[in-house]
């Protein structure tokens, strides 16, 4: 059975600028899908920011394991209700990995609750991400370190909650750190961040990036069955042990929790 | 230097049902802050619904070093310009203590992500808390358990990302179980998520519930300077490091960053 | 590829009980190894105390993906060389399943570095396991909890670390509760505790017991390729980045680091 | 009332090299109690490994709040009865502050159950450390980062257990990083391991690292009351709930669990 991966792309850049058309003149979504579908047990299919619904019908969510998200100009245009439904789907089990800007995407925000801050540079330094969890999944395949020649540079203090798992972190030329590859779990569904992939060079041909794009997929698919968060009232004649009914209520038999 | 401690509470149930009101006649918050109170190194004011900007003004966030949460029929009903408000602050180091439906409160779900969600029943069933984590501050002065005799049931599965600390765990008399007291960090701000108080029971009046209360406000008070998030770019003449632009760029010098 | 578990049974309770005898005829660890090896998918094998390098010869251990460990009389009894043995694969990548009294086995205090102290009451109590983690790899195929009829009560505190993943809690008749399915990483290898299994109850044919071991084993198995610390020295001259020697040394060149 | 510290210092190097005697003639432990006791809140005494019991006398332990612990070049000569001491005690509520080469330690090894291994060199680099956690105590009082001009480099992957908080992370100028500060808790104390402090070096004498010491002192200092884990068994008539012995039982009436 393949995992099924919508790989969304803000594809704003790649038209309003010469330097990225260049470097992805299918757009970097489809760099992206093309990097995850070199993986025999992947499918990857593509959305984007100016289709219907940003392209994430429920239908396509539907049958989706995984989904990659990169954005960075158009964060602000996102639909509150594209967001909420994505974030409903995360908490029911689909994985989710965010993409380098995409730190600062509505989704990302609003499943993490912090700022998801940093600092940051374009200078097109040298990065080398270290493995410090060589055991991980998404670690599968790699050395102790890879280098990307060109990147933007992001640095600490990162906004966001405590990983639940390191399993990269980036040297600057420039003197910074950061916390370049984390992961989480948010209801059921699985989140791994990733760094690297400023649009002004050519990050996602390079074959160590597109190794952790695929293994993230392999770690991020979902475990077990969907699993829907409904707050259920368990009446007194169905509690697991026998009980009778004690003191005063607020509630009315049958009613449904207040929210 | 006094702790300040504002609690706030929804002041609804007061209002509207005849058995909060008897057992509350000054409202939840005026007994949950008596609690806080009675240390003599804290300071407890108390805020609510019903007051302009719900009482959480920034003149009095800026003196609250830990804020309590109670609702439970008006979660709808907070403005989310105040939610937004009391986030930020949290992110900057303001404490917060989320209360028992406080679970399903905008403040609690924004800041962890996920569905909060439980189940639940109405039944006044004794709980019994088990302290699994003797050695933490919001333990001191309790023994290996206490007991709340009539309590409503919250069960498991908890809709919340994995506790960074378990200070206690639930058993029910209908045999359910709940991870009751939980600890997380966000941002620069502590967060303690604490089960019991329900309306329709005295459980504000408990001694061991009042010394959690206690405890966890002196554990969730800031421990460093506050701490503001502002993304900042580092230009290439202010990295730590010696370096000079390379390659293209998509920002413009000085701009800030997408967000 | 077939997954290769080895499952150790300390086998002394069967020779030395009537009672045990009866339940498990062939050993508590052929009862455990049946139930692991109804999944296609795995290999089982047993080893037990009795045996030369009580069966965990560095051949066997060679091939075993995962380990899972059940003992309670004669934790003293297993050689400190042994433990090491065990200890130094579980760091390398292979999966350890923790059973029951095997809380305080040599290998699981070792890896935790904790007392794995707990709370006990042999009175054949009910005890019922809520999932908490339902998107969780090891609760998949169970409902929202299960029951085991008659089993030993461990109550809380736990003397663990943090749990890195919580998937089950324990409610038990008499009143305690207990983390009962508990998840850390060490190293490259991943431990799962699972609670269940005193020797006087026939606790290994209850069915969603045997899921959860097949599902703890899926759990369990390497993630990524075997990986040795060596801690290695990195000369000046193999830096990732042009350096060259300064100040004053202690260590020689080419000297192993001191231990 | 003061917070007692022992900073227990191995006191080899300084009897063995000229160099390391003309950083720090009195001692290395006699420069880091000094850095400590610059706090008035703290009682810094020193104890070192050629004192009878190491220094670390049942009496000395009882009245220290947080042990400081420098060792490298005799590990091995630290005697086992004396580590299993501090475990205990660490485990019992005292904090723990493990410095730079002490990651090989046998009491750091022993209460994280990994092999503590890294990457190292020692060439005088320049280490800048980041702080990701700017509300947490020990960043207190600093800014965004802090350099020492020469250090040993120590590089990932870091062999110990996923940090519960990570508070540093480090720069090398030969282009490693390092997780430099990283918290756990264990039973009821609290270890913080903060990286920098190779002997060759004048580390100690550098502000923000003395300024870390002091803070991780109030981190680490117990938050309740000393906690002693004794696995006890609770009988029938003294469960929570009335109950009534079922099954057939291994353990005798009275019996202690079996170790």
């Amino acid at each position: 059975m393949a995992i099924n991966v919508t790989v969304w792309g803000e594809n704003v850049h790649e038209k309003t600028s010469e330097l990225v058309r260049s470097l992805y003149p299918d757009g970097m979504h489809r760099c992206i899908a093309d990097a995850i579908g070199e993986d025999a047990e992947i499918e990857a299919t593509t959305a984007t920011l100016d289709q219907p619904e940003h392209g994430l019908t429920n239908a396509l969510l539907d049958r989706t394991d995984v989904l990659t998200w990169w954005g960075h100009a158009a964060h602000g245009k996102v639909d509150d209700k594209i967001v909420e439904r994505v974030q409903k789907r995360v908490l029911e089990g689909m994985g989710l990995i965010v993409l380098h800007s995409g730190h600062f995407s509505k989704i990302f925000k609003r499943l993490l609750g912090t700022t998801c801050s940093l600092t940051w540079r374009e200078a097109g330094e040298r990065e080398r991400l270290w493995v410090c969890n060589p055991g991980h999944r998404i670690a599968r395949g790699l050395g102790p370190h890879f280098e990307i020649e060109m990147e933007e540079m992001y640095g600490e203090p990162f906004g966001v909650p405590e990983p639940e798992e390191q399993v990269f972190i980036s040297w600057f030329e420039g003197g910074e750190v950061f916390r370049s590859g984390c992961c989480w779990r948010r209801g059921n569904g699985k989140i791994f961040y990733f760094r690297p992939g400023h649009e002004a060079y050519p990050t996602y041909y390079n074959p160590s990036v597109r190794l952790v794009l695929r293994n993230a997929v392999h770690w991020a698919r979902p475990e077990a069955e969907r699993w829907i968060d409904a707050c259920p009232n368990i009446p007194v004649e169905k509690a697991p042990e026998k009980i009778s009914q004690k003191g005063g209520t607020i509630h009315k038999p049958g009613q449904a929790g207040l929210r």
